[in-house]
């Protein structure tokens, strides 16, 4: 692919020589990102994807002050060594804490191209042990934090920038930026956990439908990721969920898997990861106020539609 | 009810007195309506809804000439004699016979207000068994009756007329109609069976969207009614679709509707009869362009979601 | 409409002889109901429509507690005096006032039937003036009373009762309930207001979706009506919100309604009780977990669509 | 990227080492495509993207038999030399043709891998102007190409072969496939064009859904792009529209366009290309049965929303 973009005629500053998605190096080369959630099973295989296409700089966040940053640093450089991973604690329901980590993405870097936000608080799996405070929990852990990314982290992708001098560098001639929300079908459907974390999956939906607006005339765009079922490692037998509304246990089953997903199987973070690093990148330059649901088919085969 | 719109001030001609929803003899009375596949179970129903609200005729149409309509009326005006149910025999798929028939109407009556179409063709259960003769079969049957409902009724329903010397006689003194199309969940979802009801079933939804430009600037409204699992009396197990998609005689399964349909049963045609009443009333008088879905709760019940 | 019911044979105990939606005296007869933001326009029209059907007692709730209660009363008790109509200050934000409340009824009535959740509080114009705090006041106002209902409600729904001796009764004799949410489009869509509305509606919708699920075996159903543009008798000129995300005054135009909703106006409280209404009844028995769009077609009509 | 796949353990088939997305000399290297409507502006744009990520061969397909095939298969190779671009005239609407097209694919090529279908007949601008004739040209120009890639294809899809000798070879060891249907945002809303269009547009998403039950257990997935409005260079001014519902010549104002799109411009069709290069790849590994929208957030933003 090296010579892909030689003869590519650029219709608008989106395809600048510098940012085509379509580099040799990687769709992603010379991007500063932040990543959310950094440590969890999705988060990670999203730094992973973000480095696999030549980013420059990912910043791991995490709510957690001790958290394996320089286990999951090292496992990325082992693959794509010119990417630096920089573990990074904060708050991310804190106005002040993002404000801050923007604040030093800029000093280091001067720019700042994507903004991934995966956070995903389960909450109590049923109404009887939900609470207000419950409520509120889920909405500052699942859509508080794309807000933060939709108020603040848009000035700071506006910025240009020459080409630094540090490994996977390229000049930023360009304003460009892209918010991606991972969040859950839940934001779309009920389901079989409790009413927390379906109404704050909807609410970190209605951050990207409201974005698009906020973002008008920015050159960045925001999309959301809805996953259905994802094999995060976790076994949910014996994890406490037995007095909740549905018994999801029993869906983690290979037969029921087979019976109701369309891929028969459920999805891996990689999945997930990929997709992210797809709407990070110039690919899907048209594509914003979007859901891109992840689901292996599950919802939209109902085999409950029987019309007669 | 009977002085209920005695204080109320019409704000607009929609809360013309003669036509006011309230009315204790009926929220449809005086109308004069069409009701396609009339003679199926849902169809049925719709006639019997419309005359239970003060519908002074209905058109009861079929395709099949042969149609027992003589003991469909008998059965209705035993309860509601006021109302006239004409059984009328035709082609719902010609452009002629449509216009035919609302010239009837319009010269029998001078008004027409109500529209629904319900077909139901459900073809072939699998794609393996769809030749491109059934898809044609299915559009024709499944959305073309809801296009020429749209082409034609609208210029018809824009009529006023004073007060006949019938029963159930209402003068129309403000252009008013609303379009039903009754269809299923399948315009939204796939689902256990073949494509070319899920296709046709979406083209119907298609001519709804498309519905609300045509209809600006003529008082017409049209909607509608996506069913979920209604039981028909018909028993699916020996029906020859064991080659389809899925078995969906097995969906008839009381256990099976407990476990994935949120009101835990299918649903009776009266309750889709009385939704295609509220529909053609004045009491969804700010609806128009939207999808009704009346499936008990199961397509937003979607129990493959475990984010986890 | 006298007889309508005589000669229909129950299929099911939801058409108990003394609970048809069919019957003369209106199809809320004997029904005991709460409505929140009962002092707000859309409340205002809800309390009338209830009444209008036959209500034997609607809790009209407000926050406020020096609301005009008695005005309210007088005003529906001109057109429907066998309705009592209970001004009733409470803080829809709390989980006690909420259990208050709902003993209160059960003490009073031994039933409850209907509770609208009609709150709309608009947070900010644009996402530069809001605050974390205007974030979490949106959920509360709009999104919490919703939860708050379908977390308490549906247990007192489910009490029977013997016909009382008051105006309007009727025996209980099925557990049997509906839970309605007024909430904006701005739960599906994005729009001219700032993100607090918009994620606050989203979540509104979450409550709905969720509690399908939380619903089943109860007999009680849950939906939402999303309102589009409702004419509340407030003009937007002048309200500060020049410096929002568009001009939401300029849409109040009516060059611009014609232009860009389908039924060319914008609609009327009234119009969004009919719907309250409609789901209120026996007439949408087999509705829940659907969004209702109440908007006169404008969200489907998207004129930008240029497919060339 | 040259050695991203060393480290990388294969979790499951989808993995194998010689179809990995991330393989240095491209996402598609190896594929064989077939391209429908390969010859107008999206078409076009789709086999370039399709060459730029490595594809071995790409069928380009178009009903015209005097289509400039050279031309198109020129252009690509000047930049993709190793991608052999087959011009391939066949009528989409015939079955026999699809038959034999997918048996010159495998008897040429052993393997089928990606199908997109990307046909766009507008038929008439208004319902006064659509004829039952036009239904069907409609459904027969959009959804029946999609329709019959979806009965057809999986089957060869499944096919596994050991590398060729041609250039950009690589074995297929694993059933894979990806269906990509590109149609309109007709299919989900209503808009500025007749009946015809919009109808058939539902229809193609149909296809889409009814898709996910057809190919469980085949490893082929099946996806669908909604376009918005893409400039391909065509005026509409002029272009005999004046009679239509709207009139969309003057939606590709520059002003209109900022005003109603996020992105402020209409797309441009390679913007679509990339998303079908996407979808083609296996980046998007666990995404079937979705509507991926590509429309710069028209749809989301819908500025008539005033709640008030």
């Amino acid at each position: 692919m090296a010579d892909m973009d030689s003869s590519r005629t650029p219709i608008d500053t989106m395809d600048s020589e510098h940012f085509s998605p379509y580099r040799a190096d990687g769709k992603l080369y010379g991007f500063v990102c932040v990543v959310t959630g950094a440590t969890q099973p999705v988060g990670k295989a999203i730094v992973t994807e973000l480095a696999a296409h030549g980013a420059a700089c990912i910043y791991a966040c995490s709510s957690l002050p001790d958290e394996p940053y320089a286990e999951l640093a090292e496992s990325v450089n082992a693959q794509y060594p010119n990417t630096k991973v920089i573990g990074y604690p904060y708050k991310i329901t804190s106005e002040e804490d993002t404000l801050a980590l923007i604040d030093d993405v800029l000093n280091s870097w001067g720019r700042l191209d994507v903004w991934t936000s995966s956070t995903g608080l389960l909450g109590p799996p049923s109404i009887n042990s939900t609470s207000p405070r419950d409520l509120y929990n889920a909405f500052e852990s699942n859509s508080m934090p794309a807000f933060f990314a939709l108020k603040y982290a848009p000035a700071a992708m506006q910025k240009t920038t020459p080409k630094g001098s540090y490994p996977n560098a390229a000049p930023k001639d360009i304003p460009y930026g892209s918010i991606i929300i991972v969040t859950s079908v839940a934001g779309t459907y009920g389901g079989c956990w409790g009413p927390a974390f379906t109404m704050s999956s909807h609410a970190a939906l209605g951050v990207m439908r409201s974005g698009v607006a906020v973002l008008k005339g920015t050159g960045v765009r925001i999309n959301a990721i809805t996953a259905g079922q994802i094999d995060v490692g976790v076994d949910l037998k014996g994890a406490g969920l037995e007095g909740g509304q549905f018994p999801p246990a029993s869906l983690q089953n290979k037969e029921v898997q087979e019976r109701v997903i369309g891929l028969e199987r459920a999805g891996r973070p990689e999945e997930v990861g990929r997709v992210a690093g797809f709407l990070a990148s110039g690919f899907s330059s048209y594509i914003t106020g979007a859901e891109l649901r992840v689901d292996g088919g599950a919802s939209v085969m109902n085999p409950l539609t029987v019309p007669l």
